[in-house]
């Protein structure tokens, strides 16, 4: 069980928005793809080519930011205010798809970003399952 | 002059998705919401009748993260993700209007809420006029 | 093996201030215990005597802060600032013990305390490791 | 009179450890630290020499992640654990040190070092004095 779950399962008021199930998972993929969308920003600046990588780095850098917001927001179960979870869920999406897509490009060349692209994609699966969810 | 003008008037090869004008003006209204809804979460901790405040903490934390994460991935000027800024900026306009409809409604019985109110409309508006900006 | 793990070991220019064993136990217990510490203070939030977890929510915050900005810091093997790691890991550990610790009076009452304070101690753990590392 | 200090002022139960006046100051300081060190670390990206650049990069991206950590802090005025204030404002004096000396490095090639020097200088002053008074 994740400290995620753990932590919905003892939620006085859980929100109800979406199910324990999607949330526990989300959240593990938003976390593991801000902590390695940081660390992927980081290996790239340190590649000898790093001037064909300001692409990825930036993109990088902006997931990072996505996730943990997303992450943050997701985890409160207390009056959610719906209009801004959607809204928050598609632009993470956008960030997931972007920067897995970039990183992608480079996952032959740098193993760094491959390991960033798989994360990326998962957490872009997430997000739109989550939002199936809150459409359905 | 705001500092993030002058990062931005220094900048080697702006975006350009934005005007400087407008971007200037809604990066001042993202840091100033994101540090007023922190410090008004913490007040309405404070107050007595913390109970009927929930809500509030709640959109202050979200407002807050919203408008941190905004400010960064607006801040950057290398190669922008479009789909990205665009949805982030609703998310991040959704989340001001939340929170300054919330205050709004406490700030005749707390002055915090009331100058918070007053900072997430600004933030609102300028959400607003850089979305028409990017659609236009 | 951990993202976290997974990106350390393909990075190409380890900083090699910590061994990567150390550095991927500390990052996995940071994550954890952000984001653990985001759903307690919200779970506090919720709770019907909210009036007397002030002070387990206000720590809760700041913890999750802490190992966010720790866990980034950490994250990044560029050239790193040993007096700013050492400074941030200090701070980050009196955070986590400040708020295991408020956390673990509300243990037998509210369960996600429980969660939350154990969180907190392993993540306190790890700070005090990786200390040890860089002082020797 | 900054938001900050409108906040400040409209709390119910300031903390006290600090001025009203240091911590206006410093939460001014931190959050235009915060934002300038952010669209540093884009900029010297963006540069033909970033190769150059990437201590620089690094160490904009460690003083932006503490300065918001530090600002959302000193911003809370419920019940704070002085241990962690205190060793947090010494972890973002040291990042703002770096950060400002490395950017001052590289003034006379690049004005958003330039400014970024600046503002990191002031922000290094602001926490020295907070330190102080805390310590007095």
């Amino acid at each position: 069980m994740t400290h995620a779950r753990a932590m919905l399962e003892t939620h006085p008021s859980p929100a109800g928005t979406l199910s324990t199930d999607t949330l526990a998972e989300i959240l593990h993929h938003l976390e593991e793809c801000a902590q390695t969308c940081t660390m992927c920003a980081d290996a790239c600046l340190a590649e000898d080519m790093v001037g064909e990588l300001r692409r990825c780095i930036r993109l990088n850098l902006d997931c990072a930011d996505l996730c943990e917001t997303t992450a943050a927001v997701l985890g409160r179960q207390v009056e959610p205010d719906t209009a801004t979870v959607r809204a928050l869920i598609e632009a993470c999406r956008a960030a997931c798809a972007a920067c897995g897509s970039e990183c992608a490009n480079h996952a032959d060349m740098h193993q760094h970003c491959r390991v960033c692209a798989e994360a990326c994609q998962r957490c872009e699966q997430s997000c739109s399952q989550a939002l199936q969810q809150l459409n359905a």
